[in-house]
Formats: C-alpha cells, sequence, structure tokens
C-alpha cells in the first residue's frame, strides 16, 4: 500500500472481479466510458511500478487473466481490435488497460490516448455493443473464476 | 505471412536481435524516434492479430522477453517509468512497444501517443541518455540470448 496512490486507496472503477492478487474494473466515468464503453483494467493488488518488478509466476499470472479478458471481449463483442497497455506515468501502480476498440468509435484506428478521428456516437457508445456491459462484466468474472 | 502486411514484408525497424519466434527492433525513424530514441518493439514472426491468438506457450515467451527489454532499459537507462502495448490498430500483426519514458520527454506523463506536454529537447533526446542506444541495443541481444 502506497497512501498517495489512487489505486491503492480507491478501486479505480467498477469491480467486475477480485482475486488475492488482482482486481478487474471496467471504466465507468468520464469521457473514456463514454467514448470506449468496453474499457477494462486490471489492477494488480500489491503497488508496484513496473511490471518486471513482479515474480514470474505472478508475471504469467497477470496477463493470464488479461487473455482471458481479450478473449471475453473477442467472443461477446467481436470488436475490430483490442488494445492492451501499461503505461502507469500518471499512477505508476501496476495496472493493464484492455479495451475493445471499434472501426466506427471515435478514435479509431489512433490511440485511445490520441486526438479523435470523427465524432463520437450520440448518446454514448456503449448502445452500439452487440451485449450490454452488464453481460460483459458477467462473462468476465466467470471466466477468471475458472 | 500476410501480402499486404509491413511487418510481413519489412523490418518495422532496426534489428537488435532476431529468435524464430519473433524479432526486437529499435525505431529509428520519424517523430517517435527523435522524441523517444529508447523506443523497442518486439514484433511476433507469425502472422497474427491479437495477443490472445497465441498458444500459452508462446504468450509467456514473448512476455518473457518484454520483460527482459523492460529490464534492460530500466538497469542501463534508469527511465522514470516503462510503457509497455499491444495496440495494432492500423497494423494488427501482433507487436508490443515497449518504451523507456523520462520525466523530461516531451509527452510525459502523457501517453506518446498523445499531445506534447513541453519543447522536445534540442538536437534530439538520445543526447540526454546515459549510455549510447547502440550499448543497450547489445545489452538487450545479450539478454535475449541467455
Amino acid at each position: 500500500m502506497s497512501a498517495g496512490c489512487p489505486l491503492c486507496t480507491g478501486d479505480g472503477g467498477l469491480v467486475v472481479v477480485r482475486t488475492s492478487r488482482f482486481r478487474v474494473v471496467r471504466v465507468v466515468d468520464g469521457d473514456e466510458a463514454r467514448r470506449f464503453p468496453a474499457f477494462y483494467r486490471l489492477i494488480w493488488a500489491a503497488h508496484v511500478a513496473e511490471f518486471s518488478d513482479l515474480p514470474d509466476t505472478d508475471r504469467h499470472a497477470s496477463m493470464d487473466a488479461v487473455t482471458e479478458i481479450e478473449r471475453t471481449l473477442r467472443a461477446l463483442l467481436a470488436p475490430t481490435k483490442v488494445n492492451l497497455a501499461s503505461l502507469g506515468n500518471v499512477v505508476p501502480h501496476l495496472h493493464w488497460h484492455v479495451i475493445a476498440r471499434f472501426d466506427w468509435d471515435s478514435h479509431f484506428p489512433a490511440p485511445v490516448w490520441a486526438a479523435p478521428q470523427r465524432d463520437e456516437v450520440a448518446g454514448g457508445a456503449a448502445a452500439r455493443l452487440a451485449q450490454p456491459l452488464t453481460a460483459v462484466d458477467a462473462a468476465i468474472a466467470a471466466a477468471l473464476a475458472r
């Protein structure tokens, strides 16, 4: 735990599943959630900054979980692409962004952090997804419980 | 191999090391190389789009190699943060960006794909690194040969 770290003191999103080593949250606030509704984060429980700070078994476990999230997004939403990233420049507490991208989203094919390429979907992009986000959340939780 | 894919038909950077399953290149062209000189990519040899397309052993091997690159960057350059990302929206051939970030670089703490935060280092950022890039290249090649 690090007292000043927002991922130590808060959840960092809507908690979808929590294990002893990590939690998975869905981003539910702000521009990101509206533009990229199937935006999940795997947040490591311990306060470590870099991926290479983890022992091998934890590294593999974290990426196995990221892979399960990716597989679930592909199976339920058929995204154009899945984006994975561990940046942490602002909050140096290990977390993986797992984002379903669509050729119609406001930024595609640019990264979500770049400038928009077109107007965003009126009323929020979630309505264009093939499944409700609650179903995606439940499927991710089920996949990670296996 | 995919005929229209630039990562099937070209190297995608300066090749630092090549194995039967992947190559590691350093980005040497354009704005990215000048602004973020310690910018490496691990490019999977086979044309697969998504991380979850790989069998588990290959997934683990790819991230073990990404981790070795990250460790080498940390050991030689002491970056403020290392950024890892697999996006592939423009070129859907699996590749990992491994980027040493510094609190003085033109975009920090924003992602490299976002808007600049300050002027870039005059004459190129490579001169501010603790080691020449050729030494970093050699250390990455050595780490991945072990």
